[in-house]
């Protein structure tokens, strides 16, 4: 095999680690930072080392923030009468990009018991508390809507269900209810290669 | 747009500039850096953070080494007849993978005068000195092989031809020759999707 100097091998190892990164493009990715500056490469460097570090989980949301309480809990012109579960900040991240005005919950991650990952891993009583406390004060006659975005795979499902039943045994519908995002076709798709379960909530779904 | 953490804003553009990484592959890597432990990003920070520290370049070939003199040109049991002319270290780095066990020369590059890339930034009097001292030191009646691996494209071939004419005016014929990589067709090629040049090469250097 080739001689490759030890940090060469060593930085090339320790990029073939990120998802999506195989031995081929992290040992390209390590003569790309060998060319660059050193002043560069401290950055990337200083930046990774640092990320958690400065991070914690929104005492509120439990999304990534740099203080106690994040900043999208902090702002107070947002509809407090919705409330959007994510699995991921990506999805939060993403949902925002949208017109969506109200606040999220980070679940970070979906349930499954059979990985041990349970309600409480997920902090799932913290957002049941959330939840409870917001309906208690909202003003008179206002419903809290919450918007299950979990994905639309099995372990999306089974925890948005999980998170529905409860909530739909503790709270009156008038005050709580419960939303999913519509299942359909994403744009630009071709009917030709849309899956049968898609297209069937398609049909079930259209108007 | 969304509220992001400036962390993980940060994290994502430095992660961004990388060759092939987009803004969304980008923040990808970056929630998946958020997931790993702290110790496995600080080893990833290390090792991009002291990769050019710890390499400079072996006076004798020009590949990236962490000593003076690199491990490939230590190795005294090579061929001393052949050495193989490279623009990148991962060219010769592939090249070691064949059963080829001469030595190299890595120009960092390929000549491109237009863009102020001379001879001299490509350390080629150097390279020419190199050949020089090998012709010189070969037993009695062996030649130097120079096998020129730049890449098939305008700027390898240009800065082929440039090396093998001066070697041509100053060296005889029976001490140092050159030689070319073979054109023609990649293994498991579709003729169908072949340029016509390659073809065209195929066909010269059927045998």
């Amino acid at each position: 095999m080739a001689i490759i100097p030890r940090s060469i091998q060593n930085t090339t190892n320790e990029l073939a680690k990120l998802p999506g990164v195989g031995p081929r493009t992290a040992q390209r990715l390590t003569f790309f930072l060998l060319k660059r500056s050193q002043e560069v490469n401290d950055n990337l460097a200083k930046t990774i080392g640092d990320l958690q570090k400065t991070l914690k989980k929104c005492s509120s949301c439990q999304n990534y923030s740099e203080e106690e309480i994040c900043e999208i809990c902090e702002e107070t012109d947002r509809e407090r009468s919705k409330l959007c579960i994510v699995e991921t900040p990506v999805d939060a991240f993403n949902l925002e990009r949208t017109n969506f005005r109200g606040y999220y919950h980070i679940l970070h991650g979906y349930l499954s018991p059979i990985d041990g990952i349970t309600p409480e891993k997920l902090n799932i009583p913290h957002l049941f508390n959330r939840i409870s406390h917001v309906a208690k004060n909202l003003p008179e006659g206002e419903r809290l809507e919450i918007i299950m975005a979990t994905n639309p795979s099995m372990e999306g499902e089974a925890t948005a269900n999980y998170i529905e039943n409860y909530l739909k045994l503790t709270h009156d519908e008038e005050d709580v209810s419960c939303t999913r995002l519509a299942r359909g076709l994403p744009m630009g798709a071709d009917l030709e290669y849309i899956d049968e379960v898609t297209l069937q909530r398609a049909l079930e779904g259209r108007k």
